[in-house]
């Protein structure tokens, strides 16, 4: 089992960010998981595959047709926005990309379970959570929390 | 049905506002909707029914008597964290009073769907998300979100 | 708290004894919890508040309005299909009333948590679990299991 | 995309069976989907992995190393009993092999969300479901009935 590292956010000003954070992430060996959908989760699926990474691909709904055309493994959860908590303990740690409400569910979840979070600048801004200016220092910055963790 | 609000957040040094607005709430009108454990969601239960009020606690675990005493109908979900998407989702609106990521989390989920949050003073900072400066304050506040939203 | 039973099932060739289950529950002052929909959960119900009892309405959506009228409070999960397992976890027992596919669900999943089951004949055919020719000896049956199991 | 099929079971006295059904599955190109743990779905997964086959492993906890060591890629949900519906939605179809409660609630959910559920003789008894003498026709009997709902 490789690191599986989340990528979460929204925002089309955000894809190419979401892009270099998922190619970054595939050429150090991770996986890449996301929310399935569209938008930053696309972009960092469609990072890591052109890198030839793997990547996971968590959706609200029950239908695997839903995901985006770089998700290799699809977990169809049925949960709703609750899929947004599957989302985040997927991950050994997250990168938060753009985002919004749901992003500061994943957010909140990567946190309550320990994960190391980091926001790529611009980002969300919430007290005490780690920034990092570049995709490049997002990646290091959590492979090198994981580091630590262990 | 009446009007649904829960009261999410923890911490001991906050648990006297936490039941000033369970109390409110119940005096309002409102059945207070909480986590069913402990501190601030004790202390919002104890407040509401010392007015008289109803309140309902969903629990993370499976066990109903993991809910605190002031819990009239407890909702045991098995769901772990994921519970706190219930909360949310529970409540036609959410006062939050201090707490941390858990909280976190439930104030994301209760602005993906639309619900009105008050954040109530100290408490986690959030750009773009009202704020009270007591009790009082919360709890009018939530009201008169609803009235305006119906 | 009171005891909570789960009524569960599906099918309008079952409305009657759904309802009856759930008179028979409120009169012997449990709360009667359901699924919060059409058919046997609103008949179960209709039935509790026939009785002046109360009603739990555990919702696949997060609309509180999806629920039928007969329901005091509801609790708008958000989580689709998944929501069977806390309609399962928020009865101390289920009692099943017709159904199909959704009430199998509920019923491996009450039974997973040690929760007393009763299949109301007729009904779905589950090697193992007990079963009722009334609605009277149904309710009989969980409230006897119960109160052994305390 | 590949083909995802989901094992679901428990019982050391099946794990031969459940092996031979993770083999051929894999052989058949398909990535096996369990529930990460112990008995019949460790024993799906070895199978899978001894065909030079992909696994996906859905935990109810949140810790990753709770998964068995034939899976590549985890979803640690923390979800706990709940993350049965992710292991059934998470298969375009299943194969049922021994099991109890908690192979009822998945073959539930399985049949709920329209996937071609087949269980393996000797296995739950449950009126409608397909059953298959042997893990050759069980693997046949899923992969027929996907190849003729698309």
């Amino acid at each position: 089992m490789g690191v599986q590292v989340s990528v979460v956010g929204s925002g089309v000003e955000h894809e190419q960010e979401a892009e270099e954070v998922g190619r970054l992430l595939a050429q150090r060996g991770c996986t890449v998981v996301c929310g399935g959908r569209g938008e930053v989760m696309a972009a960092a699926a469609r990072g890591a595959k052109s890198a030839g990474g793997t990547t996971i691909g968590i959706l609200p709904g029950t239908d695997r047709r839903d995901a985006n055309e770089w998700i290799d493994h699809v977990i169809p959860t049925g949960l709703g926005h609750a899929r947004n908590v599957v989302v985040a303990a997927t991950g050994d740690a997250a990168i938060a990309v753009g985002g919004r409400y749901g992003t500061l569910s994943e957010i909140g979840f990567a946190l309550i379970l320990g994960r190391p979070v980091v926001i790529l600048e611009p980002g969300l801004e919430l007290e005490g959570v780690p920034r990092a200016a570049t995709p490049a220092d997002a990646v290091d910055a959590v492979l090198a929390a994981l580091d630590t963790s262990r």
